[in-house]
């Protein structure tokens, strides 16, 4: 079939822009049938584009009957561009449907689609994933990735408003930074070089520079973990305050959280009632619950009658049974030095507890951070505890030799807050193309 | 030394925020001492942090013994924060001073710095870059990267505010996108995988769900280039709109740098003054000027007396002649289909010309994008054509297959426009850690 052009017509207007206020008017929509069902004298297609859906009416006689005939030709997923009369119709969501006046086939689709995009259940999540650009088209991944947006957008726009600067640390780097493992390895020209699995050390460095910093990029883990909350790149935000302690971290932090919760609650109802999530979604309060390790240690005893040694981390048992009695969120604090990274600062008065903490939503970590290190002398000592070598680590250490200044930070899981918000199990669906060990295409 | 603790005591106030307004008021001030001069019974430091910096005077007898003891001891690039008294002063460009209260001494520095913080000329490009978390504090790189802030938050607003949906394109891919050449290979667990060059495919694929779409990510080219405009990881801002054709992108992206350059001109005056940028910094009318490369080719041959044959690109002394002739922004459009990749459209009416375009600043490419193919067919055509084998983008072309709309985008190089909008000719500079094929570290 001849694909038709362009030509001079354009969108004139989203699904979600239609109103009863439109009545009568002629509008230009453009996307996607999601459903078309043929009745004789009568065809309806339902369109979807990237705020909904609306429906359009074709009724022989009161369209042409060029018109009704190439209609009837149309297919599922197709790409249209229509001309169209909105008209009253109470049923719609929006309360009109559209009377089409010219439609454009501007590209058609294979008619054996390999993934349901019409019924409430979903096609299997591999297959889901092979075919990921027309999985993604489905209501339910329009509406997570509508989430998404605003959830970056906010994230943004409450730091910039704070006056954080915003950096981009390198991506590949010379050398192993938190340990080593879990590095992807690559060929730097004549050198070996490593993706960076976090953007911990150069946002210190950078905040020596231009104080409070903030980062939204990709981390690479090389991590063979197939649960339902690992993949091999993420997209972290990554925020570090100067000039700041431990608790100035958690009230920024909690504050963050807070504003973008209060703006999905506002911009997104719509989707969180797609997604089952606007019953239950609250706006939790400031300052959230704060718990040292060493209380939910007691609590897991006391509650479940888990008994977990002091240094050792809650595992995924221990989480889940946290996630049953804190389900909202919370901070936990006071972590033990021996299970925290060098660059974290330990407790003044005691040195076997560290200045790091989890945020939690429920059973879930959400992000992790702390008070950093920003004496070089100190930070050379806890390399060497750490059985690390001060001399890989060089021209880091080199950056604490110009005054830096005390630093406290956090780095946060995009795609992992997502599923909280969405209330969706899975991480892989929060992520346009995921990529795990087992997935690297698409 | 022993360092101190920051205790209670918080910054109330950034150096940009200090005015006549505050006099008599008590301020918290904090950042790193840019320079100190000890004369007998004065001593003068001028405090720089993120937005500028402020002078602080001690007189003995004004501040107390302790204090003025204290302040003799302290040296370049330390770590300071003060509590102090706002007073007039009508020479600083904010008008005021401050008369230490109290001083915090939160970290010290070596003596003998590796770059010099005080000239007006800076150290070699290389020592700088060696010690960058030192040189990113000199005003210079101050001012280039508030610019870049500035730059960043204002490319997003734009976007958002025309409902782009911003998207991650993965980092990790399994195939060869453009050709196949400069691409950095990465061993994935057990599979062969490589860094993306660009957010090309992925973006397509996308814009056939979410339709305009946007990324500002990182690009990774394992190019053997040492010029000024090229490095090996840089981030990018990728467009792509739909339902759209050529003069769509070319009218977006022309509106999207016009409003980016109002704002910078705008917010960053006094940053654009200090770069000596501040009197040629002209906002260009809209549309653009736009050549077709026909008509640039003839140009240099009567200017220039330089004759290019067609098909051929322009090399940088042709560029640079170009930008002898045509210093502002503009358009170079229709190049020939020969020397551009397989997913851009060509003419309809010639098929040896395509519909890609540049975007210049005189004599430097800003931007490139044109109008995408979204006919599946013709998508394959094209790969056989260049060569390329279908096969290997079999995931690809597979996305085209469910009604992908027509599309036309744009990409363009962050720290390219940096270096235009700041005057800085070195890209290098424009880069926070720049990596260059003999550049790694740090």
């Amino acid at each position: 079939m001849e694909l038709e052009q362009l030509g001079s017509l354009r969108k004139t207007h989203y699904s979600s822009e239609l109103s009863q206020k439109l009545n009568n008017k002629e509008v230009v929509v453009g996307g996607w049938v999601s459903r078309i069902r043929k009745l004789g004298k009568m065809t309806f297609i339902v369109l979807q584009d990237k705020f909904g859906t609306v429906q359009l009416t074709a009724k022989k006689g009161v369209v042409s009957d060029e018109l009704f005939e190439k209609i009837k030709n149309i297919g599922n997923q197709w790409c249209l561009l229509i001309k169209a009369k909105v008209t009253l119709f109470e049923k719609a969501p929006q309360g009109v449907e559209l009377i089409p006046i010219e439609i454009k086939i501007l590209n058609t689709a294979i008619e054996q689609l390999p993934v349901d995009m019409t019924g409430k259940t979903m096609s299997d999540l591999d297959t889901r994933l092979n075919h990921r650009s027309l999985d993604l088209r489905h209501p339910q991944n329009q509406a997570i990735f509508r989430i998404n947006s605003v959830l970056l957008n906010e994230i943004r726009k409450f730091l910039v408003k704070n006056k954080y600067t915003e950096i981009f640390t390198p991506k590949i780097i010379a050398s192993a930074t938190e340990g080593g493992t879990e590095l992807f390895p690559i060929k730097y020209f004549e050198k070996d070089a490593y993706l960076s699995q976090s953007a911990q050390l150069y946002k210190e460095r950078l905040c020596g520079v231009f104080e409070n910093v903030f980062e939204i990029g990709p981390c690479f883990r090389a991590e063979k973990s197939f649960t339902n909350r690992h993949v091999c790149e993420i997209y972290q935000l990554d925020i570090e305050l100067t000039f700041a302690n431990f608790d100035d971290v958690l009230t920024a932090l909690e504050g963050l959280v807070q504003h973008v919760l209060k703006q999905i609650k506002k911009q997104c109802k719509d989707d969180l009632i797609l997604l089952g999530q606007w019953e239950e979604f609250k706006i939790p309060k400031i300052p959230f619950p704060r718990y040292t390790y060493q209380e939910l240690l007691t609590l897991l005893e006391e509650k479940a009658d888990m008994k977990i040694e002091f240094g050792e981390d809650f595992d995924t048992e221990a989480s889940r049974k946290l996630g049953e009695i804190l389900p909202g969120y919370y901070f936990i604090t006071h972590w033990p030095m021996s299970i925290k990274p060098f660059y974290i600062m330990h407790d003044l008065d005691d040195p076997t507890i560290s200045e790091g903490f989890d945020l939690q939503k429920g059973w879930l970590e959400l992000s992790s951070g702390g008070t950093r290190v920003h004496d070089r002398n100190l930070l050379k000592q806890n390399l060497i505890d750490k059985g690390l070598n001060p001399e890989d680590f060089k021209s880091h250490l080199q950056a604490f030799e110009y005054g830096m200044p005390p630093h406290a930070g956090a780095g946060l899981g995009i795609a992992r807050w997502l599923q909280v918000l969405t209330g969706i199990n899975q991480i892989k669906e929060c992520i346009m193309y995921p990529r795990t060990p087992d997935r690297l295409d698409p």
